[in-house]
Order: structure tokens, then C-alpha cells, then sequence
């Protein structure tokens, strides 16, 4: 059996959450977000949360990622998030347009975590320096992009350096609850308890087809949340395509299988290369993404076994490998049967 | 029975939208448009406007409306539209977002059409002045705001002076089915053969969820719609989404048919209140959009009465009643009822 | 005798200007305004007005007016301005550029003077309405474009409106000064008294050659000044050329007596004007500006024998004249004349 | 004799510049650029580069190089610029503000020098990717941020590597002249001969007081820039005050004289802290500014007996010194024998 590895956004919907999009595609509804379903999402997540939030949802992880920074920094401003962040790397200049002109500042640190002495140090000068941009926000993003978890300590240590600044924390939760089950620990405890203001509460990589929630904690930045998801043109007329895959999605905690059962199978893949000796684990996955360095000829080889899997975009023989919540058990096998292998005949 | 006439934007979706996507939900596809369904709409598309088109999907009429028109101005540039256009009355400030600070030029004309003559005033002064906006690009609404067509002659004297003057032409075919049957002429002949460069097509207020087609005939400007609608956030990954709610519409003529079906109940609901002496029709329904004028106090009956409709934002009296693809004959019966009661009473 | 009445601002700078300008260029100074002399004209200002401001000097009009207001709107927002304003008119897109896209929306009323009833109106409709822009600012002309001047309770009026609403006030004083030696009041009560938050204080049309001082009544607003003017490339690094500049205009009231002057002359072409009978004042000049409508064949009479004026973009036979700290007496009593000859030979 | 080598912007102008800036503020001018003086810097400045260019004056250095980008980048697209360069580091958020939100990325390079392989590989990576910036203009310092000069085989380099791309190409110039003279080649061979095709002319830190020239080669790209620069208030109504002072600057060489003062008082600074035993020479300045590392102790000292000097902002001892046109030869051997005590006394 073949299975691909690009992304955990090339699988659809789970089935209670297209279930869900056919029962509120019919009847009549409220328009933009004035219908119940939309206002029962919040409550369900201000429940998970543990405290009172403020909820937006739209449709796009940069949509999410970016409107919830656009609140959180002036146009003279200075967002800091690492080199390899998702923000810096694959959303064009959503970030810059979305911000009004702020900069984007790369900050660099070992598994795409920020180096705290890195972001103390920028944070720290120059401020009130009209000549240069002043750090204003900072984001996170859990899982990182090359897939490892911020520890709790770890978001702490970053969120202290900035909340000491008087700057705002975004967490980039495209796989938060990857990254929610790999730390064990509560929603709240990984969010506001650790310092973030908004997370962009990712659903579209773990069952949904198009659902991203902006979370908000510190409220005082919901305020301008309304105007500006409306003038970025994110605001559905028919909001309850989107809550409804999102109340589903938060129901009967089908969030939480379908990240447990894309990180199990990570863990399988992982373990299965890792026992074989010519593949090199580079960052040792801690969710659903891996990266490692398959000896020459072994990827062209799984690609041609009918495997799919992002390469050639990094240095020579490294590859991406993402597990979803529809990965099945028996591709994950194969695939480590077809590596082993390769490994093999060497 | 009673019903809803606030919006057409409440109504859910058609069956066979809903189970497009319950469809495009199973299984894998590749990301961010490079999936076949939405090579397939493409050609749909082009083969129902008689040429080659270039499609982009978004999820919201103000997406489609603001990259289209960015595509066609440059950010000292001036874009023309009607004074009681969407664009300028209910999309915030996302047109001037989006145009990275260009201006909306409100002309005036009756029922909500652009007055040629005070269009050609416009377009034709302080040309390259750089004090003054540079008239750019013209957008016109087809069904407009207050439920009027144009002709095809009338969009063809706006799109000639546009032309001559150098000016692109977008149309903000919100309601373009509704528009196009009121017409009784083809989709080619209402757009590209009377010189509309690109079209907002519309799905979502006729049988969609949330669908939308920027559909480009001038393919000169449809090299940036690509990036400008990844930096606006608009880029769904899983794009099969909206692709299939689009060819479910497209398929069968259910488009058509939701449309004919909007604009017949219109049809009947006008006919009904014209018949009642206090009722004033103030523009002649031509799709599925009426603004008349009540007597004092039969707009509250109505609503006391259980039917849904806006009042209270345009002159003394004056509401608006929209009917959509699912709007019941007998609803219709059942207000014209009422109001005629009611008048009866006074 | 010639002269031009096209507009006051082609006459070159005051004596004492000059010279101050002159001993500016010698030796070293603190680059970006942190030399003594721009010090010394926050001074000034603050003794002129009666009230400690911050003071933000750039070199053009257009800079003053819509830096400024771009700290008293959000992005979202929208800036109530006349229709026929400097700022919708004159400025190119400027006011969308700097604000980041908010709209700048005419309210009509006569003499280019703000009607408060249409004020009202639209700063008090939509409110929190994240489908329409949100009214956030106010900026009115003193001296309007058409040469009236508000008087201080016209001006109290409109902004009560705005500090009803929680709009804040801008004053565009490009003549400032000839606006206030009118009134006969002092600076304090035509701007802060009366509800001004922040004038764009114009000297380069009363005998400076680029100098206009943004004077920040509500300091507030002043914070994020700084960092604006920076990103607009609006902070000279020899800030003292410009301070030098406004620092002679402040002293021994050059600025009274040159815009006394100027009104002066006003009087005077107008009296002249006014006894002719075949010339219509259309509004009469309160300051420095005026327009009138002229026979046919008197304006082109007038620029055949050497004066200079604008016509030609307003209705038919209508001439905008303006004087400056520079006209001559002899200029004016020849203009008059020579309209008068013309006159007589009808 | 005591002397402030902190920059090269704390001098006033050239005895001719303020003569010219006085003879300009006499009498009437046609405003916005339309008057006599400022076709003739244009006529100056197209003999000067040997081609007919156009010219857009402007009184700063920031809108110089921020107008002048702007008409190279679309809003999704990137601007390839050294690390260290002013753009990237002291020009707050304008880079982004002016260009509409373009993404600025800094390529690394030895003596503030852009490598060309790190710039082959950044322009020619994901092209056409919407997720990804699109790499669209390059920017290069001449004389570079640490006070370093492209040869013309390197501009060369890096304009063949933008050219093949399809890039354009700016030249931030604000020491031009400086530049130009450590090279000893004509002002067309370091241009448009080498592939520039815009050049920011800076004249402010070279004996004028504020004037900036944006010199265009590739005149495809002027036709913005007039809108460009109104809409970011930069368009003076009394150009003349900027083009006098530009024109003077081109008479009589005195903009090469200037330049060459500055350079020898540079080349005498340099050898008199290079023959210093526990003086430092960081990069050999190649121009008037110099980056060298003093011993512990010895900048303070240098302040101590009223020497100006930027330090503290760079590594442990690290200072700049800039000299001017206006540097006295005193004053510099005064500097390297208070030095010299310095280093005795150690």
C-alpha cells in the first residue's frame, strides 16, 4: 500500500466534520457569524480554554496568522519570529500587507526554536529609535517547522523576554494539538497560562477542510479583530460552514484522536528509520513532522515505489515527511519496509 | 408559513453543492488548487464563457471584488463605481486595502446604475495631473444594489467610455445568475463581448456555501492575481472546497435553475404588492432584489407577523425583500397576504 | 504693472527668511531635530498657543495634513473632509497612503465650509458596523478652499459632533495665518479652544519656502508622530533648514504682518472687483482667495495683457485669484483696472 | 582645535548652495517643478551621466531611496539589500510602507559588500511560487554602510546576476561622490554603464542642506515615480528651493571638490590611526568614513577632550568616524596625535 507523506493538508475532512457541513447547509441562518452555531463555538472554546476568549474564524492558516498579528503591532513596527517560521517562508507578504508595512525580523536558534539570548538581544535595542523598527510582537510557532515542541518552560522563557518588552505574543498553532498532545499538558497551560495573547488555533491539518480559529485571550486586541478580518475580505457571509466544521471538530474530542493518531504513526515512522543505519534522523520529531537524510538513491527509490514526500529543497538528501490523522498504519510500514530495503541492498 | 426575505445570503446550499463537498472531503488531493476538480472548473468555466479563462477561487464576494479590482489600478489610481455600490457601502475599507491606498470614486445615476455622462466627466479629467487620482479602472454591479439590470447596451456605454480612457472594467456579479436570466442573453455576452475584463462570478447567495470565481477574460492581468491572492490569505489549501461546490453549481444548470427559481418568486412577490394600493414600488424588481415603500406601520405588522426583512435604514418606509433559490412560493403568497390584510385594515 | 494671482504659493520666501536660512547652513548642528533651533520653535509654538505642544516640522502641506491625521484614524476608519478639501482634491492618494487605506469621505455644505447636519449624519450612522467604515476623524479647512474662513463657533460646532462621536480634529491651516488675522482671535482659541487636536500650522504659502509645522495640541496623538514622519521619509537630517525657516516666520510677527498684507490686498482687488458690474463675486473672499465669475472675454483679456490667474476648471467664466505677502499694490490697482477698462468697453 | 567626526550630515552647505538658496527665494516661480531651475538640473544631470535621465528631487535620503524602489517591486515581490545596509537598519519601516508591503531581505557579504553567490542563490530560488516573496529589485550602498566601495567589476557582478533574473537595479548614492572619486571613473561608468538603473544622487552630505536627486537611467520606470512622490507628500510647491541648491552643488565641481576634501581628510585620518601601535583598522576606508577598534580607554579619553564620534553600537571598542567636506586638516591631526598621547600613555 502507498501513502504520501507531503502534508497533513492533502487529506479531507473527517467524517463527523462533513457530516456536520451538510447539516448546516440547510435552512436559513444569520449572516456573518449572527447565527447560533458561531456564538456555541466560542463557548466551547472558552470552555477548553478555561477562561473567556474572543473568537474569530476564517478560513486560511495565513489568514489566521496574520490578522492576529496585524493587532498586535503598529506599521513602524518589528515582528519577531525564527528564520524558518511558516510566516517568513510560505506566506508571500501577507505578513508585510496585513501589518500595514511592519518588519518581519528572523531570529535565528537550533530545531526552528527561537534563541532567547538571540530575541532578548533584539528586542533590547534601540528602542524609541525613530531611525529603526521598534520590536512590537512576537510569534511562536508550535510545532515548529521542522517539528519539534516548544517545552511549556521553553514558550515561558521566550514569553517573558517579551511580555518584559511590552511586547504581544502570537503562537502559530497550525498543529496545535499535535504539539498539545507530544507536551501532554491543557490548552490553557500551553496558551495564556504561558504567556501568549492569540493563538491561530489550527484545524485544517487535523480533520477540517477550512476552518481556522483565532483565539484571543488578551481581549483588549479583540477590539480591531472584527474590522480587520472584514476588510481582508475573511468574513463569510455564511459563517456556519466554517463553525460547523469547528464545533465538530471540537466534539467528542475528535481533535485529540485525530492528533493522537497522526503523532502515533510519527512515532512508528520515526522509530522504523531510525532503526535503519543509513538514514539519519536530523531533528527527532516530537508531533507529526520529521525530517531526515536518506542516503543517496534511497528517496528516488521510495519515489518510484509510488511513496510521495517533499526533498530537494534542503541540503543534499534531506527530506520532509508528515503524518495526518488519515495516515494509515500499513503505509507508515511499507514505507519503512521499502527504506529497510534500499538500506539493505547497499 | 412564514419566511425570510432579508438576504440571499441566508439560505444554506443546494443538495447537490453539499454533496459535492461532502464527496471532495474523502480522500487525498494536492493542495492549494493543483487538484484535478479545480483544473475542471476552470474548463467549465471557459467553456461557459466561450473563451479561455483564467480562474481564481476565493470564499468571499469581497475577496473576489478587491483582488479583481487590485489587479487593475495602481495605488494612485481612482476606481469608479456606483455611489451605492457594495464596494463602497458594505466591504469596510477592504477596496482600499487591497489597492494598497487607491480611491473609490462614488458616480451617481439612477437606480443604482452609473450615470454615463458623469462617468465620462470623470475619466476625461486632470488626466496626468499627479495632484489628482488617476482614473484607473470602473466597477459596475450587475444586478445592482437596488435590484436593477443593466442592458447590455447600458454596460456597453459604460465599458466604451472605460476603454477609451484607458480603464479596465470589473463587474460585481454577486447576483450574476440572477442578472444573466433577467437578461435572457449569454454569460460571454453579458461580460467580455461588452468589454468586462474580469467578472466577480458569484455562487455563494445562489446555492453555494461559500464559492466565489474571479473569472479573468483580459489574461493580461491575471499574472498577479496568483500573489496577490496568496498575500491576502485567500489561498484555501485544501481548495477542493471550493472547486467542488463550483462544479456542482455549474453541473445540471442548477445555477440556472436556483436563479430562475429566485427570480420567479420575485416575479410573484412584485406583482403582489403592486396590486396593493398603499404599496409604492420605488425601482422595478428585474431579478430577485425589491425596494418599496410601506405605509406606516404595515412593515411592523409584517414582522410582528413573523416574516423577516430590512427596514429602517434608507428613507421613511422604504424596505428591501430579496428572494433566493429556496424562498417558498407559499412564503411569498403568505406576505403578499398579509400586507394585503393589513391594507385592507388601514 | 503684471503680477500673478495664480496662487500664493509662487512667491519665494521673506527677507528675514533667507537670512536665517543662510546663518543656518554655517557650522555644525545635532543631525534629525536634535539641535537648539528646532527646540527653540517648539518653544515658540508652545508660548504662541498658550499650551505645551509637540511639534513635528516637514517641508510640504501635503506631509502636515495627512501625517497627522494618520495618527487619528485606524486603517478601518474613515475622514470627514469637505468635498471640495485640499485633502480629497489636491493631494493625490496621499490620505489613503499614509492612513493605510482608510477612506476619506466629502461632506458637502456650502462656502467649502462642512454642513453640520450631513456631519452628523454620517458620523453617528453604522457605528461598530464592521461592514462600513468607521468615522474616526475630522478635518476641516481655515482658509477653505474657496476662500471662507469658519468662523469660531462654526468651527466649535463640527467638533462638538466630532467629540461627541469620538472623533478627533484636524485643522488644515496651509493659511493658518490668514485665516486667523480674519477672525481676529488668537491661535489658542481658533484651534485648541475650539476643539482642535492637531493644525497642520502652513507657513510656506506666507513667506517660507518649505517649512509647515505639525502642532499637536492633544499629545496623545503625538507618540506615534515621530515614527510616522521617519517611515514617510519626512525627517530631514538638517533639520534646521526647516527650523531656521519657521523660527524667522515667528519672529517680530513676520507671519502677522505678511498674511496682513496679503488680506490686504484681498480687500483691495475685491472692493475693485466688486464695483464692476459685469464681474459676480461668487464667494466672497474672507482672507487671501477669492473667486468670481468674469464676463466673457475678460479673463482672457486680463492674461493677454500679462496677469496671471486660474480658470478654466470650474464653471464657465469662473477665476480663482489669489494674493500673497508679495503682491504689490500697483499690481492689484492695474488688474482692477484693466478688468474695469474691459468692463466699460462691453 | 576640537571636531565632531560623527557624521557627515552635521555640516551646514557649501558657500555657493546657501548663495543659491537665497537667490532662489527672490521673486515668483512656477511651482511644483515647473520652473526654469529645475529643467536645468535635469539638463545637468543628463550631461553629467552622459544620457538623457530623468530626475525627481526630493529633500531627503530616505525618500530618495524609497521612492525610487517603489517603482521596481511589486507589493508581493522582494528587495535584495545588504544586511548592514541604511535601508535595512536605519530607515525604520519605509522600505516597506512605500513599496506597498514588499518583503526587504538582507544577503550577507564581507565589508557591507553583497556576496554574489548568496544573491545568485536568493534570486533564483522558488520562482513563480506564490507562497514565496518574488525577488524583484536589488539594492546596492555606494559607499557601503562601514565605509568600503564597489569596484565597477563588482557592481558589474551583481547587476549581471539582477539583469539575468530580470531584477532591476538601485544604487543608493547618498555618498556618490564620494564613491566616484575613490574610484576615479566618470558617473555614467559606476551607473548605467554597470547596470544601474536608478540612482538615489545624495548632495546632503556633500554641501547641500537638504536636496536628494532620484536620477532615473531605465526611464520605463519614471513614469510612477511623479505619482509616487506626490502621494507621499515629497513634492515641494517651491522646488526651486531643492533644485538651486542641486544646481549649485553641480557648478564648478564643487560637489567633486567637496567630495575630495572629504576623502583626503579621511585618507590623513586613516594614516595617521593606522601607523597607532593599538589602533585597529576594521575595514580600510575606501572613502570619508572609517571603521577602526580603539584600545580600552581611548574613546573615552578622545570624548573626554571634546572629540565627537559614534561608538558604543558596534563591538567591544568599535567607532566610526565620517569626515565631511567641511573636516578641518587640524582638526584630524589634533584627533591622531590625541590618539597617539593615548596609545603612548598605555
Amino acid at each position: 500500500m502507498k501513502v504520501a507523506f507531503t502534508s497533513d493538508n492533502i487529506a479531507g475532512a473527517s467524517d463527523s466534520v462533513f457530516n456536520a457541513m451538510m447539516d448546516a447547509s440547510q435552512g436559513d441562518a444569520m449572516p456573518y457569524g449572527n447565527d447560533d452555531m458561531t456564538a456555541e463555538v466560542t463557548s466551547i472554546l472558552s470552555e477548553l480554554f478555561e477562561c473567556d476568549v474572543d473568537v474569530f474564524l476564517v478560513s486560511t492558516g495565513t489568514a489566521a496568522n496574520v490578522l492576529s498579528i496585524s493587532a498586535m503591532t503598529p506599521p513602524w513596527g518589528s515582528v519577531l519570529c525564527h528564520t524558518e517560521s511558516h510566516l517568513l517562508n510560505d506566506e508571500s507578504t501577507a505578513p508585510e500587507f496585513y501589518t500595514g508595512g511592519a518588519r518581519f525580523v528572523g531570529i535565528g536558534g537550533a530545531d526552528a526554536k527561537m534563541d532567547p539570548t538571540l530575541l532578548k538581544k533584539v528586542v533590547t535595542q534601540k528602542v524609541g529609535d525613530v531611525h529603526s523598527c521598534q520590536a512590537s510582537a512576537v510569534s511562536i510557532s508550535q510545532v515548529t517547522e521542522v517539528g519539534s515542541v516548544y517545552s511549556l518552560a521553553e514558550i515561558r522563557v521566550i514569553t517573558d523576554i517579551a511580555k518584559e518588552a511590552g511586547l504581544s505574543v502570537h503562537m502559530d498553532g497550525a498543529r496545535f494539538a499535535n504539539a498539545l498532545l507530544s507536551l501532554g499538558c491543557t490548552p490553557a497551560e500551553m496558551t495564556w497560562k504561558a504567556g501568549v495573547d492569540i493563538v491561530s488555533f489550527g484545524a485544517t491539518k487535523n480533520g477540517t477542510m477550512a476552518s481556522e480559529a483565532i483565539v484571543v485571550f488578551n481581549r483588549s486586541l479583540s477590539k480591531e479583530l472584527g474590522f480587520r478580518r472584514k476588510r481582508g475580505g475573511h468574513l463569510h457571509s455564511k459563517m456556519r460552514l466554517l463553525s460547523s466544521q469547528m464545533k465538530a471538530y471540537l466534539t467528542d474530542d475528535l481533535w485529540r484522536k485525530n492528533a493522537a493518531h497522526a503523532n502515533a504513526m510519527m512515532v512508528l515512522l520515526q522509530e522504523g528509520l531510525a532503526s535503519i543505519p543509513s538514514v539519519k534522523i536530523n531533528t527527532p520529531a516530537q508531533a507529526n513532522m520529521l525530517f531526515c537524510t536518506l542516503p543517496e538513491g534511497m528517496a528516488d527509490h521510495l519515489l518510484a515505489e509510488g511513496f510521495a514526500f517533499y526533498g530537494g529543497r534542503w541540503e543534499e538528501g534531506v527530506v520532509r515527511l508528515v503524518t495526518s490523522f488519515r495516515t494509515p498504519k500499513e503505509g507508515v510500514e511499507a514505507f519503512v519496509e521499502c527504506a529497510r530495503q534500499f538500506d539493505a541492498s547497499l
